[in-house]
């Protein structure tokens, strides 16, 4: 049999996914599953979205540019501006999700066994992007006992090597809910400056930030202009996942003029797609403000329900709409699965996604799930109330 | 200013893009073009896969499985099964397009450094996915004097090292217009079958066969069960080149598995795009009647009118909608850029692609051009006759 590739042996399989034919196995037994697992909020997509490509009247679905249709690009540009973002059409390039955005990046700034410093615990897929480029993550930890705050300079700075070409960060970050401050990117800036190197940073829950706290852009950092890349994308802000539009934007014009000869081999991102997501800038305010309540509403019956359970430990997020929670367990892993396999509250049990798979540092976060509060307020409470059940019969306690 | 890649700077840029700006000044000018440069067909997208899109009546457009949905996978299994090619929904991944088909599987077959046969002149993104895999394209020449029949077996096997890990055809052929026949996949199939290498065969023009000829795919080629590796786009099949839908095909389980998780790590492939190209599969036989009858009509045209003019050769086309034309110049680029610049013909003016940039061997193909016919007859004759008229002037002839 013809032999496949190192690279392809190395790609690693998704964390939320390991335990899927668990639930799968759970559900034909006919037992209820609370998701907190995935990433897939339930808000309805914008009406002005869906509405644009249902009313659409193309007769040939053709070939956009490859940066993306000028209209849009245009827009996002102006819809950027808005958001305190000084960015132009010409410094965007839309992508198949954000996904893309992270790929087009990495393909033009690293070369293989190159390093990029990402703090952990991170967006697992950040892994299996680096493996398809042969490029090596280095991570810098976080700790849940700030919160996951950034972790001082000098733990970066220590990492950097001759083959470092980026700092990566995502904020607010998925799974770890943490909001960098001004005052953080701006170490950040200072650092990859010093080195001459990229900050990447992945903004897509950009419009998730509570507690009137202040998302900031480190495409609005100045004195950064040639090192910063923005990776942003439309699937969590309208809830529209599957549309598949993102964008890399940078100020740097040789990253872009790179960046986009990928874009130029792979053609075109969706047309259909792009046309919800030009459409969905006209989304009113009230949807966001809406959005956001019940987000907030969410965290909060999260964590306090959380808190009340004897042994967790969980780091308030003040962004996105995940947390890391630390469970008074030996394995989180087995307990995921035992969750699945061997436990249930009335015929129902919740599925959690295990945090090992978060961090690239071995046997860490073994004792901690990522917990995504994509639930309404209701089912919520009562994954927690099963959670809390599950704890106190759990058979392999720390 | 932090460096970009290595990858990245070798990135080609397409072909067909670098004569653009000379486009777009001489429409500034006024000038009439007479695209005949890019594939993007001019014909009407089937109104059932149009449709669907416009009757969706999703509320939250979520991540599909990142396979593609299961119905869609399952009815096209069904689509190739009555097309003689016996699939099952396990053995197919949707992708974004058939270029992400194309990335997955050299993500999955090959690492730094390897080496793919690809005969020449070929599809020119593949060198944009080679080298963004860090792979190398070694050519095995066709020629225009048969019309660019297989090179015989023995250039091929002369090329096989250790690091060569499969054989690339595009079948119909892009740029050549040539359907390989039964005969020439067995040979490559004993090939691969003998030196344990993977065929990876992109039928994105499958469809396109004319006179009578008949399609042979390399999934209907038996022996081959762990060697081939079909890649499949609906972007020419239903003039649906903006949905950004295509398939990875393959028997062999551990490449699927392998090609499964690049899919997992960019999540999904998009939601209304699945949703037209579902729908698409209803689309009746009388829609594919019709369009080859037209490109029949078109190339038959193309053909006879480019026969006429003198110290014109080409090779005539079997399927797709591309030839290969060698022309009585010296530098096909410097004659097509002139084209845009300097020549009209009534005030208008036509655009082709200099071949070059399908030849990966260095200064081959460099009185050639590739010729796109996607016009409708009357166009077509238009832009023959302008052809005809520069050639006439050109000063720079051969
Ligand atoms: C942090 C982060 N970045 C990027 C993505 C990629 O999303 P998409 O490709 O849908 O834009 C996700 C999706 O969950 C994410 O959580
Ligand atoms: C031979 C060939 N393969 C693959 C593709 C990629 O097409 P898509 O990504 O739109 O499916 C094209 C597009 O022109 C092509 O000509």
């Amino acid at each position: 049999m013809p032999a496949i590739s190192n690279k392809g042996m190395a790609m690693p399989e998704s964390p939320i996914r390991k335990l899927v034919p668990f639930a799968d196995a759970a559900k034909q037994k006919g037992k209820h599953i609370y998701h907190l697992n995935i990433g897939q909020p339930d808000i309805k997509t914008p009406v002005v979205a869906l509405e644009a490509v249902k009313n659409n009247n193309l007769e040939v679905i053709a070939y956009s540019n490859s940066a993306g249709s000028a209209s849009y690009r245009e827009k996002l540009a102006a819809y950027y501006q808005k958001h305190e973002i000084p960015v132009t059409s010409e410094e965007i390039i839309i992508t198949t999700g954000g996904s893309e955005a992270l790929l087009f990046t990495l393909g033009s700034i690293t070369d293989t066994d190159d390093e990029i410093i990402i703090p952990e615990p991170f967006y697992a897929n950040y892994n299996g992007f680096a493996t398809s480029n042969g490029v090596k993550v280095v991570p810098v930890q976080a700790s849940i006992e700030n919160n996951f705050a950034l972790p001082p300079i000098a733990d970066f700075e220590k990492l950097i090597t001759p083959k470092t070409k980026a700092i990566l960060i995502c904020n607010p970050g998925n799974p770890t809910g943490y909001l960098y401050t001004k005052e953080e990117i701006e170490q950040l800036a200072a650092l990859v400056k010093k080195h001459d190197i990229f900050l990447v940073a992945d903004e897509v829950y950009r419009e998730f930030a509570y507690d009137n706290a202040k998302h900031f852009s480190v495409m609005a950092q100045q004195g950064i202009e040639e090192n910063a890349i923005m990776i942003d994308s439309v699937s969590k802000r309208y809830s529209m996942c599957g549309a598949r539009i993102g964008c890399v934007v940078s100020k740097n014009k040789t990253f872009i003029q790179t960046a986009l000869k990928f874009a130029q081999a792979r053609l075109s991102p969706p047309t259909f797609a792009q046309i919800a997501s030009e459409a969905a800038l006209d989304t009113p305010e009230s949807y966001f403000t809406e959005v956001i309540e019940e987000y907030v509403i969410r965290r909060n019956t999260l964590i306090e329900g959380l808190q009340q359970i004897k042994g967790v430990k969980v780091a308030t997020p003040k962004g996105a709409f995940y947390c890391i929670v630390e469970l008074p367990v030996k394995d989180a892993e087995d307990f995921a699965r035992w969750l699945l396999e061997d436990f249930d509250y009335q015929n129902e049990t919740v599925m959690v996604a295990p945090a090992a798979g978060f961090y690239s540092t071995p046997n860490t976060g073994t004792n901690q799930v990522r917990i995504a509060y994509v639930l309404n307020k209701k089912d919520l409470g009562k994954a927690i109330e099963i959670l809390a059940k599950a704890l106190e019969v759990y058979p392999h306690k720390a």
